[in-house]
């Protein structure tokens, strides 16, 4: 990637794991953690993953060739107001945010140029989260789907593409609602799924005949709360609509198994197996 | 054990790991494999996992003292049909089944002395399916749910419970309702979200960015459809009452995703994730 710093806001488990990628990959460049609390950006410091901590964006956004939000989207407008008074021509933002539509709606309402402004969203990930969690292999063999708009400059997308092919990851343009629209379905709803199968369990039990099948159905409800709140209130339109198909097709299910309909249950279990293994056995996948 | 005789009725990945797993850990008696095709049974044969295949019950019910069902459960009216007239007072019939009430209810419907009848559930279990899947280890330090009714005989009970534990598993007693009521909620409904979570996608798509969380929370969708339809039509009375339980917090989380009501959102899945890892980490699971 074709930078000489890169300012990361926010270095908890995604923020720290790029900074340790770029210098596992031998970026060469210096790498800036900047975040509101100087203890965490310090403790990322400690693991290897930026060269410098601070919590004044006028000491390192002028400096910057690329910055990169890894907080929480509910931060996202303060950290843009914070960064306009510092931007200038040479400089390429973008995010890691898990919704796309919302960062760059935030972006157009407080950054003077926006359109070198580039969404990003690597899809890597694990449960535990903080600088200490970081990886350096986090996102090899991962998609990242970036989502530039239609003004986006040529030069914001090339860096941002650049960056997480750095890193190993493997490249997916689409526009930011396109992938909302997916992200609600294929992340959103079944971490909704997951959450609310262990609080069906919680309050009706259970939990003494639970097996690997629960562990694994539930594993997404295991992650960071105010993370995927944030995320389900971003996206909550088209989570709405991906909660209402799932809805449509339990009726569905529930009037078959009312009606002991052997035949469309086995239709619909054979449906969905087919589905994902063909998806699962896809060699372009 | 204490058995010179099993007959395993089915000889699939439950019915040839059982043979697989006994002679493993040193059972010296004769492991005899009894099916409707005899070729599937040959198959269980070549790999070691019984000594004798054969599709005629009367030519192994009446030398054995335990005969397990480890068939899909709309096979079992037959099978008890056919045992029926070889029963004798030392033979002891148990099952692999499931679900737990049905069982009980078509052995007391078929068997001339159905005390002699205890069930069980070993929670263990694959993806892939068939004789050449089978897996000496597959049930070691899983948990076996064994089901005895008020008037089931204790040698019954006592074999059952040996047959499981000889097999590496910690055996747990609790009444056929319960077992079914609990799996409907931790087994059973987890694996109908699976499908519909698939079926939605590919309704409405986002396989494109479909990721690891997707790929958990489906897990259970790949599991063998006939199987499965067998089990969700046993137990369709909990499962239905589950999927109502489902629906209900369903609809309490997307009305406040409508109202963006960002507090009780987080409530949701903080309990959830609460609930989830006091789970995981109770060391008594």
């Amino acid at each position: 990637v074709d930078a000489k710093q890169i300012t990361i806001v926010g270095t908890g488990l995604l923020g720290a794991s790029l900074g340790l990628a770029l210098k596992a990959r031998g970026f060469d460049g210096r790498i800036v953690g900047l975040g509101r609390r100087l203890v965490t950006v310090e403790r990322a410091k400690a693991t290897g993953a930026v060269d410098v901590a601070t919590d004044q964006p006028d000491r390192c956004v002028p400096q910057s060739d690329l910055v990169v939000l890894a907080l929480p989207l509910s931060g996202f407008a303060t950290v843009f107001q914070q960064i306009a008074p510092h931007d200038h021509d040479q400089l390429i933002i973008s995010d890691v945010g898990s919704t796309k539509l919302e960062p760059v709606t935030t972006a157009r309402k407080y950054l003077p140029q926006p359109n070198r402004f580039c969404g990003a969203h690597p899809m890597a990930g694990k449960e535990r989260s903080g600088p200490e969690a970081a990886d350096a292999e986090l996102f090899v063999g991962k998609p990242c789907i970036v989502t530039p708009e239609t003004d986006t400059a040529d030069g914001a997308v090339q860096m941002v593409e650049s960056l997480w092919r750095t890193v190993g990851m493997s490249v997916l343009r689409m526009p930011a609602q396109e992938h909302d629209r997916c992200t609600a379905l294929t992340s959103h709803l079944p971490h909704a799924a997951a959450v609310l199968l262990v609080q069906v369990a919680a309050q009706h039990g259970g939990w003494n005949v639970a097996s690997t099948g629960f562990t694994s159905t539930t594993r997404l409800a295991s992650s960071n709360p105010p993370m995927r709140t944030d995320i389900m209130l971003a996206n909550r339109r088209p989570l709405i609509e991906a909660i209402d198909a799932f809805s449509h097709s339990l009726t569905a299910l529930r009037k078959a198994l009312d009606h002991a309909d052997e035949a469309a249950i086995r239709r619909i279990l054979e449906t969905s197996k087919t589905a994902r293994d063909n998806w699962l056995n896809d060699p372009n996948r």
